[in-house]
Parts: C-alpha cells; structure tokens; sequence
C-alpha cells in the first residue's frame, strides 16, 4: 500500500501515518516529492485495509499495491489446476487443444423425454456434460421455477443413459446438499456470486463447483468470491465468464473475453464461457463459442433445446440439436489451430471429484 | 406485448404468431403498417413471456408493454404503504416533511462499548432506527466478518437502553432466523437482492424487510425481488437506494435519485436512501443526505462510528458522533421546506410489525 | 509515479527501471517489500506517462499518483474562479446561498414567438440566463437541426428585450465564431466534450464557456478538457454536469451528484447541473434541480418551453412557463438554508466577459 | 410507434391522442387491452419522434417500432458494401476467408524512421493498410499531439515506398482536408463519433470513412452516425469497433463482439475491429485480433511499434514488429477456416475510393 499525502500535510501528519503503520506491525518507507510525500508499507503478507488511513489528517489517497487474493492467484501457485470429472473421463483446465469441454443443455429441465432427447443429442454430438436447471432463479415469482429435486432426478437417469457427467445450479443451502449428491458439478449463479455463506458451503464440499461472474462483479471480487470457497478446503473452482452488464441494449449483456485472458494469465484456476447467456440470442452462440476457443478457454457452456420455440425459459438464446451439432463441428475446426498447446505436460494441483 | 414482423415476414409467418398468440389464451390484435406487420396481444392480466415469439420465423421482436410487477405497482394499489415500527414509535413511508425517518449506526457491531456510544449519540441527536451488522458480507474471506449473535445481542441491549429500534442484516436462512428474533427490521443487502430463496424466507415473515437495491440491479428487478416477498405474504418492505455500479472512479457507486423519484411514483412501497454506501466518502453523507431529503425520501440511512479512523470496516464513509448531530440539524431544516406534505392523511395498506 | 515489479523480477529488470527513471530526469526511491519492491518516482513536476516502463521486462504496474490537472485544480489555485456575465449582472461560482445563478428556455429556438415568449416568463419568475439552441447536435440527421443564425438573431432579439444573458451551443469552428459574437456565454455541449479543436478554440476566446461532461466521461477527463480551454488563455470555464450513460433504463441518463460534489472540492471552476438531460422526464426536473441546489451547485439549466407537447425537441423533459415559475420558487426555498455561506467574501482570478 | 395508455385514462385521452396522430399525417390503430388501450401509429415512412404523445394527459409511454436509420440498413439495402482501396487493390467488406483487411502500424507518427520501418515490417508480414496519427487526440493538452501535415507526408512517402494504402484521423474541418488530400482512408475518431459538423464533412468526400464507434454509443447511434455521412452523399463507410467504456478495470475498454455480429446482421456496411483500443494491453492483442477474425469481421487495425518502450502513446498495447508477424501467421490460420464464405459472389453497391 501506498499512502499520498497531500501538498498541504505537515511533518505532524506524516509522522502520525508512520506511526499508525508501525502499530499495525509493518514498516514505512517514506518517499518524499517536490510537491508532497507518499509512504510506502512494507512487511505485509496479505492486502492491508486503506480505512485507517484514509481517516487520518493530511492523507490524499491509500492506493493498493498487493492483490488480495492468494490462493487463487497463479504468482503464489504457478501449476494450473485440472478438475476431473471422473463421471464422463474428462478434465478442465488443460490447453484448449483437445482438451476443450463442451457443456450442453437446457435452460432448465422441463421433463424427462426433453431432457433425454437433448442428453442423446449431446452425446453423439461430442459433448462432455449436461447441464440442466432444476432450481431456476427467475426474475419474477411467476415464472417457471424449476421441477426440484425430481429434475436432478432426471438429470441422473440422462447421466445413466449417456455417460455425460452433469451440472446443475444450487439456490441456496438445502438445494446444495441435493445437487451435491446428485450431480458432478455443483453451480453457483451470477446471482449468487457474492453470497458469501453459500460459497462457504462449497468450500465445504469436494464437489467441483462451476462459478459464474456476477453480473457486475470485477474480475476481482470474482477472484475473491474464488478464495472464499477455496480457502475453506476445495480447489476445484472452474469459473464462467457469461457476460456484463453494459448500457447496451443490443444483446442481453456484454461477452468480456478481456476478463477471460486476463484470468489466464492471474489465476490457475479453468476458465470456461457460456456465450449463451452473454448474447442472449441464437444467432451468436456458434460465432461467441468460436471466438471464447479460439482465444484458449477451457470450456464452453451452452443452451440446447429440441424445440427452443416451446422452452419454458431462455428459448431465444438456446441452440436446437441441430445447431449443437454444428457448434461441435465448427469447434472441432478451431481447436484444430490450438492444438500443440495441450500436449505440453502439465501437472494439476488438484485431483478432482472423486 | 407487442409482436413485430421482419419487413420480410410472409403471411404465413403472421397466421402461425396469431396461432401461437390464441393457443396461450389470449387474443390477436394484427396492425398492418407499411413496411411490416406488428401484433398486439391482449386478454392477459400479467406480463407475457416473449419466447414463444422470439423463436418463430419472420419475428423481429416482442416488445413487452405490461410491467411485469403487480403487488408492488402503485397502478394496482394506489395507497401507499407504511410500515409502523413499533418499537421506538415511528412509521416508514409517509410524506417527507416531519416523517422522514433516520436510520444511524456502525457497518459492523464491533464491541458493546463502541455500539452503545453511538446508540447514545444517535438517539440524542433525534435519530430514530440504529443499524449494526452482526454477520457482515465481507468480499474477502480475511476481512472481519462480524460478532454474530453477539453482535444481535448487543444490539438488542442498545435499543433497551435507548428506544432506538434496531435493523441488521441477514445473509442466509439460518441467520434470518436470528435477526428476526432479535431486530425490528431485516436488512437484505445489495449482494443478496436477487437471491430468491432468501427473498422467499423474508416473506413468510411478519417483520419489515429493508431491501436494498442490487449493485447493477434495473429499477424493473428491484421491484421484481420485493414483489417476491410481498406475493409470498409479507407486506412490509422497504426499498433502499444505496448506489448502482457505472464506469466512475471518484466515488465508490453513484447515487441514483432518479431511481428514487421513479419509484415514488411506480410504488406503494416507502423508498430511503443510503448516501454512505453510494459516495464512500464522508464529506458527501451529509450534502447527499439532503438530497435525498429534498426530493422526498422517506428516510435516510448513514453510517456512524465513534471513532471512524479505527472502524473495522467502512472508515471512511463514516460520520463520527458530532457529524451525524450536524447531519440532523441539517436534515430538520431541509423538512421544514417539504413539510406541508405530511399533513395529507394517507391510509396504509399494512399494519407493521407487530 | 509507483512502478510495481513482479515477485518473479530479478535485480537486472530493477535496475533498468531505474535506469529509465534517470534518463527521463527524475529520480529513483526503491522500496524493496517481503514479496516484490516497488519503485517511487520523485522530481516530477507533472504526471508521468506510464508507457515507458509498462514495457520494461518484470513490470507489473504503473500507479499514477500526481493528477494530471494543474491549472484548474485547486490544490494549485484555491481561490474560487468567479465568472461575471456583465449583461445580466450576476456573477456565476460564488456559494450557492444567493448565488445560484438559473438558466433556462427551449432546448432548440423555433420561432421568435416561441422564444420572446419563454424569455419574458423566464425572467419575470426570476431567471437569469437564457438558453435556447441554434444549431443542435441531433443523433438523426432527419431530426430538426436548428434555425441558425436566424436563431442566434433572435436570441439576441430576446436579451434586448428582457436583460437576460444569453448562451447557445457551437457545434464547430464556424459556429464558435458565429456564437461568440451573439452570445454571453458559448455551450460546447456533451457530444464535443472531447473534441480537441473545439476546446483549444474556446480557449482563444475571452467568452465564458459552458463545458458539459461528456456522457461517459470521467471527471478526471472532464477536467483534463477544462484544462485545454484554460491553458490555452481562457479562465472563464464553467462545468456543467448532465448525467452519465449508465446501464438504467428508467431515466435519459443517471444525474451523478457525487461528480458535482468531488468537483466543488477538487477545482475551482464554478459547477453546474443540467436536470433536464440527466433524467430525460418533466416530472424529476423540479426535485433534481432542488436537489442540486441542496448540495450547492452554482448554477441550475433547465429547458423551458411555453408548450412542451409542440416542442421540435425533447418536449417531455421541458418545463411548461408554470412550472418554471414554481420551480423557481422552490429554489428560492432551498437557497434560503444555503443562506450564509454566499455572505463569505471570496476574490476571483477572473474578470469574466468583457 | 406503440402509444400505450394508462389505466386510468380515459375516452377523451384516447381520442386526443388519435387527434394527433392524424394531425400528423399517420393512422391510429387502438388496441383496447383489460387493463389498458394501446395505439399503434402506421403510415409512417421513417421513424417517429415520440415528444409529441408523450407530453398528452394519459399517456404512459411510447414505444418505437421502427429503426431509425434507413439507409444503412440491409432490410433497405440487403447486397453487401464493399469498400475498394485502390491503392493497395484491396477491398474491405467481403466475406473474411481470404478476404480479412489488416491495418496496422503506429498510434502516432513519430519520426521517418519509425515509421519507414513499421510500413516495410507490415508489408512483409502480409498487412494491407498503414495507420499513423499525424493529429492526436489526446486527453491532456500537455501530451505529444502530433508531427501535423509533416506526419502526412511521412505517411505518403512510406505508401510510395511500400505500396501500403494509408488510414489516418481528421480531427477537424481543416485537418479533414489534409488527410483527405494525403490518405486514403479518412478516419473519424471514437471521440468525434457525434461530431456530426465533420461527419457531414466526411459525407461529402468521395474517399471512404473509417467511423470508429463512440465509447458509450449503442449500436443505434453508431449506424446513426452511418446515416449522417451516407445520407450527405458518400457511401464509403467502414465501421470499426474498439470497445466500450464499462465499470471494468482490467481492461482499458470492453471488446464488444456482440456489436459486430449485430451490425454484421443489421447493416451492408463493412465492419472491422481494433483490439488494440478495446484491451489497452499488448498481451491480448493477438488473441482478441484471432477472435475478431473466427466470427467474421471483415478486418482487423491494430497498433504497432518498432519499439513500443519508447512510443509516445498506447506503448502497452503496440505490438512489436515480431509479434506482428506473429499475428499474421495466426489470422492466416484463423481465416483457413472461414474460407469457403468468400468465395460467394457478391455485388457492392458502392465504387469505393477512385
């Protein structure tokens, strides 16, 4: 941390920042300019909180020099992390040559034959895992909220069927335990993000845990929401970028793969993307799902509907099964181009659901 | 809803949209234009899904014009609501002039020492409501997290003490539980606004709920998250504007009053405002306090420490005790102006807590 | 200016950061920590552009610390700048008690009656300056785009008969010459905020200048334009705040309040605020402006119009001549709790127009 | 445009707002609902301004139906445009197999010899167009702001010398016909996208435009700026997109590719990306350029530097001439998968630049 006084602090308020940073057991390093001085903190292993300092007289600004994640960050563990999924023999978070995983499926499961004919669909198309909703977070207390724990249900027999692994969304603490024994991965909504005593649920679990961005949350509240889970005792956080919230009108929300590169070079945790939820419309998912490959994510999540006109939710944005088929095809064609990359031996720190 | 044909659209694209239209229950209204065809749909009496639509051919958009809220629209129930709180005798929600109602305390219950200073000091400089949290949503796992049910306890000692009534928040259902017990009022926060299993709990309660607004929630959303708690059977809830996330760095969030007027007018439900938590910095509390005063806020919530430089979080942004006297003197001259106001008598929908 | 190195930079990399720093005059204060050592730089007496050393091999970051304003910071010049409009004899930039200046008429001139009319309503409720456009800045190239210099004719027609002041918008360089000649005070309206050349020509004028904030400009830019017209030789800039684009869609724009208040502190340029633009509807444009007034804006711009619904351009945001005369009363209201801080006698660094 | 009625209003309000309607030339459609009438407006040939309803007693809202530009929509004018630049024997526009545009070279020209040097690097690696700022728009008035007409003919000379065709920015009237006399693209900077006095000069140009978007420009505003240069005569307009200003800050701008496959979709017009601008950081270049190319963009500009330590502006985010090399070979990869598209035949409506 740096601490900028103002043009106007005297030697009093200098000397009283120093002593403030030595009580709080670290050591100062004052800087002095022409027009003012800053001082520097020294001897932190940890983000230290501007608050004692901003209150202070004579002090301008308190500005961050440590990020204040840790065990996320790839400075502190440079190997990245590979989460097994050991349902469908897949692993996320090597090179996105061969190792891209595809995650298809509806919006939320609607019944047994939708999701069994998507699930086959799927399958034969070369996906990995299927998604479905059986808790859905809806805007609106009159919309479609999910059929529960018979969804999860149906999710397995699909699992049973297919030998796609599967992925669903936990609302809260007692939808966790039962996503948690029926699924492979547990989701956390961008709804969610920061709710903190849910992420400490998932910390608690050795359940891998696909965290989506909340929709306005900086790469670095995701990172800490990250932490959270994983400095309660699981690594195996696989984060999804799925859009911002911008003024645009255009598209639902604004598809950040700055946040996605960004991510792949601070933190050795998998990065996946669901286009589908970023745009909001069918046309882009095959275009936005090319370009997140073609840039190195580990994973692409999809919407995937046998009749998307019918979707009780999410319709516009989901792919039919035709058109899944086609993404398949064409991310075949640009992992193709990444290729070497996944040959490279890595060593995961991380050894997956078991 | 408003369905608008591509200029290409034929009129088979058109008879399938008026199929689809009446197979849902509803009735067709088809409005020949120049270029293109648009289709009113009529006979719903709540907000019309746009899927079904969006996927047919030769649909280029469905244009909502139903609000999708109703419990909560003052275009439903044109009284407004006020909340009584019984505990210090004060109600939330009527006109501005002599009702304003200000809610003054610590972002976190430290200590008893430092809790019950500043009820002291809040109840002596006319404030009416002492905040504190107790279990503090933290964005990282290192930052104090708060007492706890100590931290409820201490608080319940204060308004003993004072007659201040007493709100905090509530981060998940088993915490719901324990500030239901203990507090006047409930506090969701920004980061949980949409978190629906929570908004569920808060409505199958008889407490008022303090609901703040989402960081980058629409006005549309938050009104959609009360919605929630009053249809599942908790009238009582109070909307709190406390600053949306856009592109600016000079201070924390941005205050939206238009958000406020907007809802003053949309909503039965009583509208405050949180000037700490949308500046961040203290010299704004007080100027953006009689803003929100100004233009007809039912209250204010500010955040107070004894001793701001040494908070355990939100330093900053706090007011020290001789602060937040000013703040009220401050605030009884603004009422002056709006007080006519007050004296129309409005008949509340909503008994309060009892 | 702090360059923060990588944990993983060696020595090598250290010293030529350093090396960089002499060879650009200034000098060097390293400040070795427990995980990386950051690098102060001292002797500047200006900001420093960081692209030097973001480049060097082991830099992780550049943090400015200097602000890259001077000439209209107030940390260099404390004495508040005062802006005399000689023909209607106020003053515009002195405490916001007696001071507030008020601004209003059409958003565009339409016709001699339209505006005589506005005018003489404008200043019989107590206005001071009259606004109206004569050339406009429309998103449409179909849109009406303004009278001209017939507009300006009848602008100057309208000071004659009434004493306001008057001020309209230049859209270019012709327009500036054209402008300045009929007018007090030259608008460089949001859309141009950035436009370079247009800024530097303002500043070869002796002609106060009205510089609203771009849509989704940061203060800091806000000011570094401000900057352009003062060091270029024109002192007589006044900010006129008019709401940012922000994710909303309930209001034109998001009116940012804590800008107005961050500027109050941080220049000495008088503030105003635009009501009317930031929230787009008639009905906030009455508590907004008071609003304004409250937290001690200088100045308030309000569009006016004797019908709003014939008004060629934004009609629903225009006050009708009642309204106006209410909103002036209102204000009257509000300065009266300002009352005392105008009495403090203040020296300007600026004569005003001439 | 939709006219929707309020609950409450009443026959008399209904019949003004059809009074009016007819008033203007157009024919009411009332859509009587449960709650509410609606009105659709038809006849209309371009699009409506809403001011004049929204200002009637009972009015709710008015909700537009159709786009506001017309000429640059391909629902007027579906054959794609395609933008001939002669001078490199180039066209812009057409499918982005083969046919992908690169423009690259430096944020400013500095020296002969940088850019002699870029121009030969660019050519050897295969790109098509140099950039070079000979005017700067710069932030502050005390940065590097450009050689001026010295920089043009550093620009010409290295097209002499290379066979390269040139893109250069007009900042105003006066340097827009230096660079139209130089160069052979004319560009109109994010700053000036609604300068609409240069954007009528650029319409009457016969040389093509490259209309960078604003940074807070809805996709609407931008094709609206389109229109003004289009409607004023030249039909020579390629869109680049370079990001948008959000709440983020890892990133200096947010690439929005969901704009691009809009516009892609929505207007004739060719659509290019600088990546460059939208990261502000040189690590993502290539992957974003790489992403830009797999959905379809029919270009790509991108800043590069002999030695970008030492430019004097956007050093963090040019490429080196190796990494421009680099970037070649990877969109050349890229565009192998895209390549069947070009080969469609297809007719421009436009000459380009003779």
């Amino acid at each position: 941390m740096l601490i900028v006084m103002r043009k106007t602090a005297d030697s009093g308020d200098i000397e009283r920042v120093i002593e403030v940073i030595r009580r709080l057991g670290y050591q100062a390093r004052p800087i002095p300019g022409l027009d003012r001085t800053a001082i520097g903190i020294v001897g932190n292993d940890h983000a230290i909180d501007p608050s004692p300092f901003l209150s202070l007289p004579g002090v301008k600004e308190a500005i961050p020099v440590t990020k204040p994640y840790k065990l996320v960050s790839k400075e502190f563990h440079p190997l990245p992390t590979i989460v097994n999924i050991t349902s469908c023999g897949r692993t996320i978070g090597i090179g996105n040559g061969s190792g891209l995983v595809v995650i298809g499926g509806p919006c939320a499961v609607e019944s047994e034959g939708q999701l069994l004919e998507t699930a086959h669909a799927v399958k034969e198309a070369g996906g990995h895992i299927l998604r479905g909703g059986a808790y859905k977070p809806r805007t609106s207390p009159y919309s479609f909220q999910g059929l529960g724990e018979k969804g999860l249900k149906i999710l397995a027999r699909a699992r049973e069927d297919t030998g796609l692994a599967i992925v669903s969304e936990a609302l809260d603490h007692v939808v966790y335990d039962l996503v948690e024994e029926y699924c492979d991965i547990v989701q956390i909504g961008a709804r969610n993000m920061q709710n903190f005593s849910l992420l400490r649920r998932a910390g608690r679990s050795d359940k891998p845990v696909l965290l989506k961005r909340g929709m306005s949350a900086t790469v670095e509240e995701w990172l800490m929401a990250a932490e959270y889970i994983v400095s309660e005792g699981n690594p195996r956080v696989i984060l999804c970028e799925r859009g911002i919230r911008t003024f645009c009108k255009h598209s639902r929300n604004t598809l950040d793969l700055s946040a996605v590169l960004f991510l792949l070079k601070e933190t050795h945790l998998p990065v996946i993307v669901d286009p589908s939820h970023a745009c909001g419309v069918r046309d882009q998912v095959i275009p936005l799902s090319k370009a997140a490959c073609v840039i190195g994510a580990h994973g692409i999540m999809v919407e995937v509907h046998p009749e998307p006109e019918k979707a009780l939710s999410d319709g516009p944005q989901s792919l039919n099964l035709q058109e899944f088929a086609l993404l398949m095809k064409e991310l075949e064609k640009v992992q193709a181009l990444c290729g070497d990359e996944s040959s490279v031996p890595r060593i995961g720190i991380c050894a997956g659901s078991v």
